[in-house]
């Protein structure tokens, strides 16, 4: 398929599928409501909390929104995006899925992914598809207010297929990452996605909080410089999802911690030893690194 | 002493002292060349780089440099800022301080205190006083090229006196804090600094050392966001001046590791064994301590 071809694929796709039905309006779900809606979608919305049901629709985030499941809605959703935690995720697939339409398509937000992907591909209709995706963007704060799509500017879109999806279906997903704005997309398996992100976000987190809980000296906070600002920013965190999202990735996180704790027990073993050689070239591998790395950012 | 009587001492103090020779012309000693310039004092500059002293020239941040330990430079000196490594500190008083006018004040920037500032006060001659100060600025960048002297302005400045320091020194080097347009100045015991310290800058820079050092796949760099960015943007590290940094604090450091390695075992323990409880304790801990510490910076 080459480029054009390609891109025509994609806005037939996407103009078939114009009712998008949004189940969770948090930051991400709000966030996603306000993209489609700019990009001409008709946008449906559900959330149990009604303020964040009139804050959407006073602010053109959705174009309708409902604080129950609505039989009449969830019957006109071309597509689904499933925005809320992943314990409620299965449940509300048992409990609702027979008002969906033939043929839709579903995806979600979640930040795990083994732990949810093969559950819904068992329990869904067969005449319905879930092609699971991680829009890699977030801030300190949560809720609908705080809806802004631009967070996906400079973000990593994560298409997660199993052997189970469609190649339609994965790129459907892939383009809704394209039109939503991401920087970067990427396919991964459930188990290759768990991984990385049980490093580059799950350990960073725990990091952040053990750093912040580590030292009871109030008096320390006075003398904080960039580098301590830095590395706790995420420490102020949304205690019910993250430790959900840990929980759910147990496995894969509890190694990379092993790992961590084993690397710096290594420096703190040298500083015992008084090793100057060997804190020398692990501060050339992390700056080498971590210079690479800014390369490949910009 | 009210608010216009230490104006008043502050300025005297300052006008008496005007010829400020510093050694050593990285990052840091530039950065102060530039700011003690532009405040009208005359500033003298050794470093043994030639081309260091040239784009000092050049570029208006010191008055007259030399690569070498200038004799007539050295008696000219109304104080002198130390801004080099730490052990070189040592040798480089034994070596030349017979030079020196009598009366002097000499400070430094080192980010160590216990392991330097007792020793240099033992050997210092009794007509001259060591008054030990540590600007909390940097960058990931070093050399004279990258001086910048708005680097101070959101900075924390500590003097770090001993029982041997006379309160006028002590006023004399806050006040140095003061005009370089630090935002925050106090005063601590060396003990109390490297204890500080050693939290808020040495623990975060092995952490992300470490962070960037434990995990060999390189691919997961084209998955980072904003928060495994924010964690090892420190990663960047010049290893002979922080290996020499760690080493000399090496006690105080060691068991900050150790406490933080406690607290990130909590979490993997907590992990193992499915309870969600214990994670959302630490996460609301660190969330409450975060938000407190943002009020504090704003």
């Amino acid at each position: 398929m080459d480029k054009q071809e390609r891109a025509g694929k994609m806005s037939m796709e996407w103009i078939n599928r114009k009712n998008i039905l949004i189940v969770g309006l948090g930051l991400i779900g709000g966030s996603y409501g306000m993209a489609l809606k700019r990009l001409g979608y008709r946008v449906l919305a559900i959330d149990t909390d009604k303020d964040t049901i009139d804050y959407a629709m006073e602010n053109g985030i959705i174009d309708s929104g409902s604080t129950e499941v609505s039989e009449e809605m969830l019957g006109e959703a071309d597509a689904v995006i499933f925005a809320l935690y992943p314990h409620v995720f299965v449940e509300w697939i048992k409990n609702y899925q027979q008002y969906f339409k033939s043929g839709i398509r579903i995806t979600d937000v979640t930040g795990v992914k083994t732990a949810v992907v093969y559950e819904i591909q068992d329990i869904l209709r067969d005449d319905i598809e879930f092609i699971a995706s991680h829009p890699m963007a977030g801030k300190e704060t949560s809720g609908v207010r705080y809806s802004d799509d631009r967070i996906f500017r400079d973000a990593n879109f994560i298409v997660v297929p199993t052997e189970r999806n469609t190649p339609e279906a994965v790129e459907w997903c892939y383009n809704m990452g394209r039109i939503l704005g991401f920087r970067h997309i990427s396919v991964l398996s459930p188990e290759e996605h768990d991984k990385m992100i049980g490093y580059v976000s799950q350990l960073t987190h725990c990091i952040a909080v053990s750093l912040m809980t580590c030292n009871d000296d109030e008096n320390l906070v006075h003398y904080t410089g960039d580098s301590f600002r830095d590395l706790t920013r995420i420490a102020r965190i949304n205690e019910v999802m993250w430790s959900e999202l840990f929980l759910d990735n147990k496995e894969e996180l509890s190694g990379h911690i092993e790992r961590f704790i084993e690397e710096l027990k290594g420096i703190r073993d040298a500083l015992d030893r008084g090793d100057a050689e060997y804190l020398k070239s692990k501060m050339r591998l992390s700056t080498e690194r971590r210079a690479k790395f800014d390369k490949v950012r910009k």
